[in-house]
């Protein structure tokens, strides 16, 4: 067997936000910290596979030199030194960008995206590009869940929630337009972080659906918020979109209002024995204070579990529209260089008619709409991030049906792992309102606190 | 003097859509019509210098197949054969794509942008790249204005315009964020169709900013809306978007209801003699019997006009603010590969924060509601393309004063080729409503009515 246990509490310590005190006292350097991420990815990467390229040496002078602004107690930002890996979609002046398929092998654009150009202004050390599936869609790559090798990592974001799982680095950039940054993130007892729509800059990546979100996995929920937090100070949202705003530093601990009890579609294909730990977990929410209500004692919430029902499916369609350019384009061109899994979902997409994109539409404003509503009465809602852990087998990376609400109601998402079944990690996941990011990692951090864990 | 004197009756001549009768019925072809567009090309191109890039030979293959296709009487769309000319910001497989900028000399992405595939997927020749200013932004490329080649193109889709102009092709794409589409449609006397935010899929273009819009430069009206249309027809709009809608045939003319007599912040640094040539339009519309009105008789029009004086001022600093990714990358990686004219813009731009950004957002948002409301008693507005004809010298592409109204509103425009001054087109322009373009048209074609022009 060589994969290791689940256990929170040492994945936490990875976290790089403990360590900036003692990078400015001199009892650790950037570049040390790099170093032990390195030790690791050494011993583990040839089993983990998180990652499509590696650059350990531009890797370590960027770290170098983020240990001389430590040294002059000057650092560009609160992630200066912090090394990240980051989803092989977004384009790297340094690295080819090949989005898991191969049409874009040894694809070398030789600029930096928005994001990762303001990663680098912020001092940050981009070590990698991890592994994505083909178009951030279907057929999985080469990447194992570093928790059993057995099983999938999960998707599209797989390669940056296995490198976090896996502590290989503190925090990996994801992106997810259905379940591709929450669903690993859960299965990889990452701290996941799907933000707002909008609130990081995609320009210069290749993921441009209308639900499309940047957003980190990471070993700590500070992390997950300040890495996410500074990348926007430095690269701004989308254009027309404000971005992720509000203070850099972890926010206080808030005690929710109210809390809503959010199944979704999923519920009814989770097992008893997992309804059972989701429900274990509600009360002791409860039993801590936090207000709760749900479907079965709140008309409106009934109400939105309805109108939500068909989530998945509507995002399919929509996301299955909006792909018709790239991919029939690429398929038109060379047919073999589309997976068998994407051609057959061709066939389909292509039936979808500008009509009913637009009825498409019509449905996913009302589900944004009913959810904002929401706000006066409940903090956020809360669910699970998965069906269960980790599928076994590689070929399929798991189920977004849980994952795929925040994606559609463009609003924040955290996954926390704080359930276990099977001996692997499971996620729960609060969703916020858009625009109310930080507020949403306030509620986090009381969760947190409930559970005894760090933040 | 090698240039040319205006002639729309000539210029209008060049349709494309005029063609398609003698195409089916064998007294014309595609390939036949494209070499009559290389002629002109060989022997003007010299001193207008529109092309950045030219494909002669993959244009006259595709321009075969399309005979070909026309004699099996089953052209692909009604732009079947119809030769373009692309603004040098679009991906193309088979050309180059270089911004106007050294940083992007000899760019082969290797694939075709929404756009692009879609054109060709519905059978139309992509004969070559036009000339644009550096990154669509400052600094004029080589090309001249074909009518007085002293005199700017206008930019940013210099090539586009002057190709269009001077009877190379009888449509080029071109694209707007602040005036880069109506002024040089003026200045080139196109018939130029700006569309609602959101009309025609960007994807692929390097042009992402939140006021961009694709659009036409054509001959014709007709050839402006059909070509536009049809794009959007196989290519789908901006992801989220539903993209321009409705039937693709040319609508016919309907009487405006009413029409707003549109000043803007132009009218102040418009010449009397200018003016007094708008007012005398405006007079011969309202003699054919369009209700008009203006600030000085409509009170919802005067706070309109004063909520629009600083839209010029408002786009720039957006735009400023979105663009500082790519920019400000490119400026640190490669000071000397950016323009003394960006360069010193930068500094600027970098001023704007986020909040600053927030609230030019809300000033945007305050706009569009307004123009918005106007709807149920107005038609359209009717305003001026262009201060007035192309200045002199090629140094600068001229103010965009008016032709920004309708980038910052997200709203259609359409220049029509009407007017004339120091021996040089002049446009007026039409701004409707979102996605209300077909609608835009029917009054465009009213008003060319009135004025005994063909559409």
């Amino acid at each position: 067997m060589t994969s290791e246990t689940y256990d929170p509490e040492t994945t936490s310590l990875r976290g790089f936000h403990m360590h900036v005190a003692r990078f400015l006292d001199g009892s650790d350097t950037p570049r040390a910290y790099l170093d032990r991420c390195i030790e690791e990815i050494d011993r583990r990467e040839g089993e983990v596979r998180a990652f499509a390229t590696l650059n350990i040496e531009g890797a370590r002078a960027a770290a170098d030199a983020s240990t001389r602004r430590y040294a002059n107690r000057a650092p560009l930002s609160e992630i200066d030194g912090m090394p990240f890996g980051v989803k092989d979609l977004f384009e790297t002046e340094d690295m080819p960008t090949e989005c898991g398929s191969p049409i874009f092998k040894d694809n070398h654009t030789g600029r930096d995206c928005a994001l990762i150009a303001g990663l680098r202004e912020a001092g940050a050390i981009i070590l990698g590009k991890t592994v994505t599936t083909e178009f951030a869609f279907y057929n999985p790559g080469p990447t194992r869940n570093p928790f059993d090798t057995s099983r999938t990592p999960g998707g599209s974001s797989s390669g940056s929630g296995a490198a976090v799982g896996a502590g290989f680095v503190p925090v990996a950039i994801g992106s997810q337009v259905v379940g591709s940054l929450i669903r690993p993130s859960s299965y990889n007892a990452n701290f996941g972080f799907k933000p707002s729509f909008g609130a990081i800059n995609r320009e210069g990546a290749y993921s441009n659906l209308s639900q499309t979100a940047l957003g980190t996995h990471a070993a700590t929920l500070t992390d997950a918020w300040m890495s996410a937090r500074v990348a926007a100070k430095f690269c701004g949202g989308d254009p027309g979109h404000i971005g992720l705003t509000g203070d850099v530093a972890m926010p206080a601990s808030v005690h929710p209002a109210r809390l809503a009890r959010f199944e979704s579609a999923g519920w009814e294909k989770t097992s008893p024995e997992i309804r059972a730990k989701f429900d274990a977990l509600i009360n002791k929410l409860s039993a801590a204070g936090a207000p709760m209500a749900g479907r079965s004692d709140n008309a409106r919430l009934e109400g939105f579990e309805q109108l939500m029902a068909p989530a998945l499916d509507v995002t399919n369609d929509i996301c299955g529209y909006e792909f018709l350019w790239p991919l029939r384009y690429y398929h038109r061109r060379d047919p073999a260089s589309i997976s068998e899994n994407i051609a057959a979902r061709l066939v389909d997409w292509e039936k979808i008619s500008a009509d009913q994109y637009a009825v498409l539409l019509d449905k996913r404003r009302a589900m944004r709409a009913a959810h904002e509503a929401l706000s006066d009465e409940f903090t956020a809602l809360i669910t699970l991030s998965a069906l269960g852990p980790a599928p076994k087998g590689h070929d399929w990376t798991g189920d977004p049906i849980y994952a795929v609400n925040s994606s559609i109601l463009g609003a924040p998402a955290i996954s926390l792992p704080v359930l276990e079944a099977e001996g692997m990690p499971l996620g729960i996941q609060l969703i916020g309102y858009p625009r109310k990011d930080r507020e949403l990692f306030a509620c986090a951090r009381w969760v947190l606190d409930v559970l005894g864990l760090k933040p």
